[in-house]
């Protein structure tokens, strides 16, 4: 009965539209849901969804991101043995609707049981997706709290991600002299020939510790023109010290700018740090508390590094929150599914980690 | 006076905007220009004006396009020392602009002095800038017409162009697998790193008698995913024999696809034959006849070759018709200029020639 409950919810979720800075749907429908169980809620600044739960002990922090990522079409799941799959015309959406329906469940089950429970406070962020802009926007300070779980996708569900890397946008602009492909070519720089030219690090690097991307090119105006632009949107992602990026960053600058000036040309490199990564210390209370609910039912707990951003980056090191994985998979894709035991499975070790608390 | 009424004319025409595809205020110009003329001019099935003169000989087809390169704005040029400039927010327009009024002053001093001239067409076409349009679909069987002039800028006023390059345009679609950047990438092939891969010939080829440029890439659809396509628009201009021609579009093809194919991925190139060049003969009559022209004044005959296309190509090989450079400069950029008197001695030129022809 609390699966059919659960189900029925994800998909209630899953028929509402949502991406970043569009959150406004699904966020009107957990104002509902938290009505109901008459939990007061309120927006933040940044557009997150705020709701408190008066209980006993130390507070806890319980977090899950509202938007997807495009398309992020409002659909009719598909259910087939369990195990929720998209209709084929978007992502599904469980990235991160899995992790919010984990939280109203769990929510429903303290309140009509009356079970134990410390002070919550409920975070449904926005623009995760965007760059875990409601998580680094969430004023902690102002709700005293200093534990907390994200319920996100990384791994198979119950996994705790370990490591969280760094994550660096940058942007290339290569600048060189247009002309007529035609006409004399000597006062003519190819931008395009520039970016061929240089030799900048990326891919997996130092034994996939970092990943340099280049995921957007853009050059040129016309066919008959040499192109005299040329726009490069990448990203590093890092489980490295700060040192060490800075080093990668050095050479991917000086990469561009060198072989733009050999061309007579000029390049220019920005960084934007969007997180500067984290490691989960094992000793963490909250960690070491949810390590004994997997005990108690046989199990270990398990750990693993991520490339992949979550809100995690955004609340710590002010909130020691971990990300616990809703075993979403192929998630940003229309191959996106999730299996519906395992969240219900994570609903009840909340509860018992409320306990235990 | 007769450089002012040229100089006035020319101002005139640089006042109306034109673009290829929207020709049509210079079209009801010149249609008014030749109706004062009493010269009845019609469209043909291109957009192309033509107009026809009866005369004594062997007709002769005179040409100029009406399109101008993008912005093509309509604007007030500034004239300085006997030159027109741009007024720097717009291409001159002299390109072809130049061309016209040398056909309107030659039309207007035949009619005023009755002067000798042979059966004239006159051809104002549409599109050359967009691929030699106009000319390619002018009926030149319906005209029954053999030799021509083509007014158009190559270079300095009175040079023959010699020859005329072929133009192929490609196109390619370079084919991946995306992903995420911070998940497995074993499944994923990076576009923008098969495009890097792949060592295509391009530049100035075999001494300067080809030319192979990339003037457009896009790539990438999100900084955070691996890129999955890349397009390229290229275009190869040559001098060379048809069958040279095939052996660099067949290195192009096998380049692009080897490397794609190499990575798992998968390229497509195809190519599109705009003009497939032309060389003029030096024995052709109307040619021996402007260097008599040109000899009666003590000046020999220049001939120049160009990669850069002219409606030229589009008319040969049906009419024997060569390229007259105007002496526009910096056409297709806002320093575009052209020295009105070059263009009065080409008027003159003219109507000398009619008189040998």
């Amino acid at each position: 009965m609390h699966l059919e409950r659960l189900t029925n919810t994800i998909i209630e979720i899953l028929r509402i539209p949502s991406t970043s800075g569009h959150e406004e749907q699904v966020r009107a429908y957990l104002e509902e849901q938290l009505s109901h169980l008459k939990i007061p809620s309120s927006m933040d600044g940044s557009g997150n969804l705020i709701a408190t739960l008066a209980g006993q002990g130390r507070p806890l922090l319980l977090n899950a991101h509202m938007d997807r990522v495009p398309p992020g079409l409002g659909h009719e799941p598909v259910l087939r043995d369990s195990t929720l799959y998209s209709d084929g015309t978007t992502n599904l959406g469980a990235d991160d609707a899995a992790g919010i329906v984990i939280i109203l469940e769990t929510l429903r089950r303290v309140l009509e049981h009356n079970l134990p429970h410390p002070p919550l406070v409920i975070v449904f962020t926005v623009q995760e997706e965007a760059g875990l802009c409601g998580a680094n926007g969430f004023d902690a300070a102002i709700w005293n709290v200093h534990d907390g779980i994200v319920f996100d996708n990384a791994f198979a569900a119950g996994i705790v991600v370990s490591q969280g890397a760094s994550y660096e946008a940058f942007d290339v602009t290569i600048t060189g002299r247009t002309g007529h492909p035609g006409k004399d070519l000597a006062s003519t720089i190819n931008a395009i020939d520039i970016f061929r030219a240089t030799d900048y690090p990326h891919g997996s690097l130092a034994n996939d510790q970092a990943r340099i991307n280049i995921g957007r090119i853009s050059g040129g105006c016309a066919r008959n023109a040499i192109p005299d632009k040329v726009t490069l949107e990448g990203e590093m992602r890092s489980f490295e010290p700060e040192a060490t990026r800075e080093t990668y960053k050095k050479t991917i600058r000086t990469a561009f700018e060198d072989t733009a000036q050999r061309f007579g040309g000029r390049a220019e490199v920005t960084f934007k740090t969007h997180s500067s990564g984290y490691t989960i210390n094992t000793d963490e209370p909250l960690l070491k508390t949810y390590q004994k609910v997997l005990a108690q039912r046989g199990k270990e707990l398990e750990l693993q590094p991520t490339f992949i951003g979550s809100d995690t980056s955004g609340f710590r090191p002010t909130i020691n929150a971990f990300t616990l994985s809703t075993g979403v998979m192929n998630e940003h894709s229309v191959e996106e599914y999730v299996a519906l035991e395992p969240l219900e499975q994570l609903v009840q070790d909340t509860l018992e980690l409320f306990k235990l608390w």
